[in-house]
């Protein structure tokens, strides 16, 4: 029996650009068979928000974090060249002109594809967002969980 | 015998949040066991200075990276949201609330645990910082250092 | 038979001290008889671009990518402490100063080891370049190709 591969990766970033890097380098593991778990961190638990706004409880500090924050994957910004927004404008324009998937369609097909999305407890504790305003059947982790699957992992990325 | 895993770290960023991330992913390898190495480069190694003045004799472009760069962890602007030094009053506000640790701590942390914090010696030349302006009990090495480490580790993360 | 070592790095950042920080990594890396390819994703393909004006034709988003991003490794800007324009001047004093290699020698003494340039062909797509924008001798290819080398990489970095 010959083990599976494994693809590790970290999504720490909000930006849009990175978290496609992120999820294109997904899909394709996913394609040739390996594990896939994704860590979404910090800023890059944004990419697992609803786009829809999700009432729920939150002390002052947490409700300006979840409304300065992007609220999902298609209202993050860029990396670079972010220009107030037009940068994400252009970036989209031409994926569409090249038929390029979009971020929010890159996750639909990670789920699809069985990659594991996983949140972090933690951070999210820290940002103040809910289990409510997150996607659906997702996972959530720590630390250790991460180290466990990276561990034997064959590539580990942290994006 | 068994191997001890190993889980390398480069800290790139000058950031408190990614330093954060650095640091606990550090901490839990160490509490699994793993040796732990973190190579601090470039703006990375500010996490390493200490927060008071040391009086050292420094060129003029040393001086001026010296004053310009944050003195110490807690100085530290984070990678998103900054707002001119209000994001990381308010992270440190909301870690306060929910007890988690601040870098300073993690640092600490870290060193009890026998983390290995390594200053990479070209950067350190390159921005005109001297050991007496970093931490004690911390290691001094470059590129070959960090390749030697990393070649066997499990997990091996550019943060 | 002892097989290679390998190194790979993905550099999707387009700052001066990111692809800096690459290269030295991928020649000390090379300098110890690793395989090393550098996948240049996003806009860390202007790494990759001649200096020059090269004429192609082009759409409008594309010409308009082409302007703002900057052409070539010595055009990139800094990650932090860019002070518009500012800070890699600093950079490149304290480098002359120190006899540090510039980003393009790095560049140069890579290519002159054997490391492998990879520039992602999706990513050129997107943002509108073309071949023959880019540095003679390097390579093309997409996320299919980075994951067959980083499967059996030893060292796998995303920069």
């Amino acid at each position: 029996m010959t083990e599976k591969k494994r693809t590790t990766i970290i999504l720490f970033s909000g930006d849009y650009d990175k978290a496609m890097a992120a999820y294109i380098i997904a899909n394709g593991a996913a394609a040739y068979d390996h594990e896939v778990p994704i860590f979404h961190t910090f800023w890059g638990l944004n990419a697992l928000r609803k786009d829809e706004h999700i009432s729920v409880k939150k002390g002052f500090m947490e409700k300006m974090f979840g409304k300065m924050m992007p609220r999902g994957a298609n209202k993050m910004g860029l990396s670079k060249m972010n220009f107030a927004g037009f940068g994400p404008k252009m970036i989209k324009d031409v994926m569409k002109k090249h038929n390029a998937m979009t971020l929010p369609q890159l996750i639909e097909m990670a789920q699809e594809q069985d990659v594991k999305l996983v949140a972090c407890t933690m951070t999210m504790d820290l940002l103040g967002l809910q289990q409510e305003e997150l996607l659906d059947n997702i996972e959530y982790a720590g630390v250790a969980a991460y180290l466990a699957d990276a561990e034997e992992g064959n590539v580990n990325l942290f994006i």
